[in-house]
């Protein structure tokens, strides 16, 4: 039976998907989704008596969900315990190093998965998945579809076009939100009051961002800065082009200032016009 | 007649306002609104048969709604020629300056005036403006009134803590964004693409402000970035901020970015908590 978007059916029926790291929030998160879809789901963690070991032969997909200062551990541990016919897949926020570790690890069929949000979002019609495929092509078309079902926006690319993309989406991101709030913390209390009192709408943005960062978890936050190869390059750019244009203004050059900011504009009228359209949808 | 809200009617009977620079966007943004109140309105404007001096003779209210570099120019027209029994006031984003040279142009109550948005804003609840006395205490209670009753939040700061505010919100605001975009627009349209489809929902208010700057003036932008005397201490400070953050991932401390990050949190959790509490209002 498949279905009508397309996406088919799972390699055996009824599979059973096992989640190590299942106590973690993005393990819950994954957990209440796929129970909702009517899956089995056995879960493994530090305080389960199931280990990952076992989960992993008992399960027609595996999914780890742990941090990725464990993930080579718990992959060297599931992977050669997994059935051939199975499927491996993961949640880390890079993904090829991750891709790599489990196609050593183990012989079935791998894809990465990064959900680009985090465990606290209630409803999945919306929110956005990458899906990076390692090995095999029939797991992956099935996974993709339990999320569309959902109405999760999947976008499939290589592990690598990934990674050089959230050296942006992340790393850059994070980067100037850190520098900006480093350089607030400075303001005394009175003068805080005054900027977000007096936020426009685009500045709003700014604080609203920066106000969600207190939720995360720094430990991720620096995983992910430090295990992006392209963000080097990224954030050099970033500060290289911020330099040039504080030149700019300490010089008084206001048409080069005009200048900058009409490539600037030009790139936001491209990301207007709707470069952000998921590949794939129409 | 005294408003519930505690805000008193105007000081005269049916008073008639003035906006020169009517014909612009600001400008017929309030005059639609002031209609919409239920005020005579009259316009002056490069291509009216009334000139500024005359309106300025025949109404109790002047705005000035004129481009920064036209300022001075206006406002010595404008000021001798009013009444001083009359209100004049302005729409620019910088207050200091534009008060100083109200106060020396004109005898009259004078107050500035800056709406925290744009021209294309449809439903004034919500809004906000910021007021900035100058001479006077009468006008400008009326004039807080006609906001409030159309559910406009107003913040009533002196001029000098306004533009220190607006240094962050909208000089360093504009310059990240700059920033960013020059840096985003050297990439290839395939990576943008990746970039805008794999937005995490952070990210994502990024590109917005992103792409809201396509529609600004450039003109007003450069203005603000170089009329503003606190705005150069700001972004100073961003960039010694971000110079160093780059430096300590360079060189792989990752202890230093954890304690760089959660002193960014720390200001998170403050904004969160609510400093964007509109003064005076609960």
């Amino acid at each position: 039976m498949t279905d009508p978007s397309g996406f088919p059916p799972p390699p055996v029926a009824a599979p059973v998907i096992g989640i190590v790291g299942g106590l973690g929030r993005m393990g819950r998160w994954f957990e209440a989704f796929l129970r909702g879809e009517g899956y089995e789901v056995l879960v493994a963690d530090l305080a389960t008596s199931l280990s990952p070991e076992d989960l992993a032969a008992r399960c027609d997909v595996v999914i780890l969900a742990v941090p990725m200062e464990a993930f080579g551990e718990v992959a060297a541990r599931v992977g050669p315990r997994m059935r051939e016919a199975a499927f491996l897949t993961d949640l880390c926020s890079l993904k090829a190093p991750q891709v790599a570790v489990m196609l050593e690890a183990a012989r079935c069929e791998v894809a990465g998965t990064h959900p680009l949000f985090g465990p606290g979002e209630t409803e999945a019609a919306g929110l956005r998945v990458a899906l990076c495929p390692g090995r095999g092509e029939v797991w992956i078309r099935w996974w993709e579809g339990v999320f569309r079902r959902r109405g999760v926006q999947t976008v499939v690319l290589s592990a690598e076009r990934h990674d050089r993309a959230m050296a942006w989406v992340q790393a850059l991101n994070h980067f100037i939100l850190v520098a900006l709030g480093q350089a607030a913390a400075e303001t005394t209390a009175a003068e805080l009051c005054d900027i977000a009192a007096l936020a426009t709408p685009s500045f709003q943005r700014q604080v609203e961002i920066l106000a969600r960062l207190a939720q995360q978890d720094p430990a991720l936050y620096a995983a992910i800065q430090g295990g992006n190869p392209h963000a080097a390059a990224v954030l050099d750019r970033f500060c290289g082009k911020a330099e040039r244009l504080r030149a700019l203004l300490a010089a008084g050059d206001m048409e080069g200032f005009g200048r900058c900011f009409r490539a600037a504009q030009a790139l936001g009228a491209r990301l207007a016009k709707g470069c952000g359209r998921i590949p794939g949808e129409g």
